[in-house]
C-alpha cells in the first residue's frame, strides 16, 4: 500500500531535491506545509517566484542583484581599488560582516572541483580581468585582488588559479590568512589547521 | 549596507520560518532556488498548492489523504478490530513498513506537551471514541488499541491519557515495547533504554 497520497509524495520529492535535505527532513517539511494556512502557502510560492524574475547576475560582480549593477558596484563610497573574489553570494556576507572591508567584490558562483566535474570554463571569472584597468572601473586602477575563497582543497586551487591569471597583469593577489579561529581552543583544533597557524606565527 | 536584494532576503525569511531550517541553511537553499531552472521552481511551486488544495484530514482516522475516508480507512484487506494510535502521519509509515501491521491507524496530531502548549484539545483525539463501536466501524468491533506514541516524555504522557479514556469503555490498550534498539551495542545506549530493556526482559 502506498502510505502518502500523490500530492503528499510528489512534496516530499520535491524538497528532497534542495540541497541538504535528506528524505526524512522533507517529509518533516512537507507535513509542515500541509499543516499551514493557504496564505502562508502563497507568501512561499511569491517569495519562490520573486527570486527568478527579478534577481539577474550583476555584469560587473556576478553578484545576485534586482538592479544591474548591484548596489556594491554602483557604490560611491567603496574602495575601488580592492577587488575581493569569493566563490558564493553568502561568502560575500560573511566578509561585509567584519565591517572592515570597504573595497568591491567578484563572485565565481563556484570552486574548481574535478571530481564534481567544475572546470575554469564553470567559474564566473572571465569578466574579473577587464574590470582591472581603470578605463573599465570608474577611472581607478585595481591594485589589490584579495582571494577569500574557502580554505578547503577547492577553495586552494581556485585561489591559486586566480593567481595564476592575474599576476601577469601586474596586480598585486593576495589570500586570507588561514590560522586558529578566534575564541577556539589548542585542544580541539585540526591538526591542519594548526599546521597553518604554526606556518604563519608572526612577532608579537 | 543591505546585504541582499529585498526578494532574495524574503526568500531566505520564507525558508527560515520551515521547521529545522536555520539562518545558514536558509541562505543555502535561497542561492540554490535562485540557480533552478524556471521550470523547477513552477514545478516546486505547484507541488506546494496542490497539497494544499487536494489533501484533506480522513474524517475517520485523520491521515492526510487525497480521498475521504483514506486508502486505510476504506481497506477491505485491513484488520478492523485493530487501532493503532500515531502521533504524526509519518509516523503511521514506520509502522507499514514492518509489513507485519494489518490494523487501522488514527492519528493524533501531536503529543501533549504543558511547555508548548499542547494540551488534550490540541489533540485530534475525539474522533477515536465513537470508531471503537462495531455500529460506526462496518460492524467490527474494536478489540484492542495500540499505543506507538513515541517513546519520549510527551510520547508516554499521551500513552497514558489515551489508555486512561479509552479502558473504561472495555477496550484494551497496548503500548509498543520499549528496550534495545535492534543492531545496537551495550556500550552505547543511554541508561534508561537500558533500564527499559532489563524491566521489559522475557524468558528465552
Amino acid at each position: 500500500m502506498l502510505e502518502y497520497s500523490e500530492p503528499v509524495s510528489r512534496l516530499i520529492d520535491e524538497f528532497k531535491r534542495l540541497p541538504g535535505i535528506g528524505h526524512k527532513s522533507a517529509q518533516r517539511l512537507a507535513f509542515h506545509v500541509l499543516r499551514l494556512p493557504e496564505e502562508r502557502v502563497e507568501d512561499f510560492v511569491s517569495a519562490l517566484r520573486e527570486v527568478k524574475q527579478k534577481i539577474v547576475f550583476c555584469t560587473v560582480c556576478n553578484n545576485l542583484t534586482d538592479i544591474d549593477p548591484c548596489t556594491f558596484c554602483s557604490s560611491p563610497t567603496r574602495d575601488r581599488s580592492l577587488v575581493c573574489v569569493v566563490e558564493e553570494p553568502y561568502n560575500l556576507v560573511a566578509v561585509e560582516k567584519t565591517r572592515s572591508y570597504k573595497g568591491l567584490y567578484h563572485i565565481l558562483h563556484g570552486s574548481l572541483s574535478p571530481i564534481r566535474g567544475v572546470g575554469p570554463d564553470e567559474l564566473m571569472l572571465a569578466n574579473l580581468f577587464p574590470r582591472l584597468s581603470a578605463e573599465n572601473n570608474d577611472g581607478v586602477e585595481v591594485t589589490e585582488v584579495i582571494v577569500a575563497t574557502n580554505p578547503t582543497t577547492e577553495g586552494e586551487a581556485t585561489a591559486n588559479y586566480v593567481a595564476r591569471l592575474i599576476k601577469p597583469l601586474g596586480v598585486k593577489v593576495t589570500r586570507i590568512a588561514m590560522g586558529m579561529p578566534v575564541g577556539s581552543d589548542l585542544e580541539f583544533v585540526d591538526e591542519v589547521t594548526m599546521d597553518k597557524a604554526l606556518a604563519n606565527r608572526h612577532e608579537i
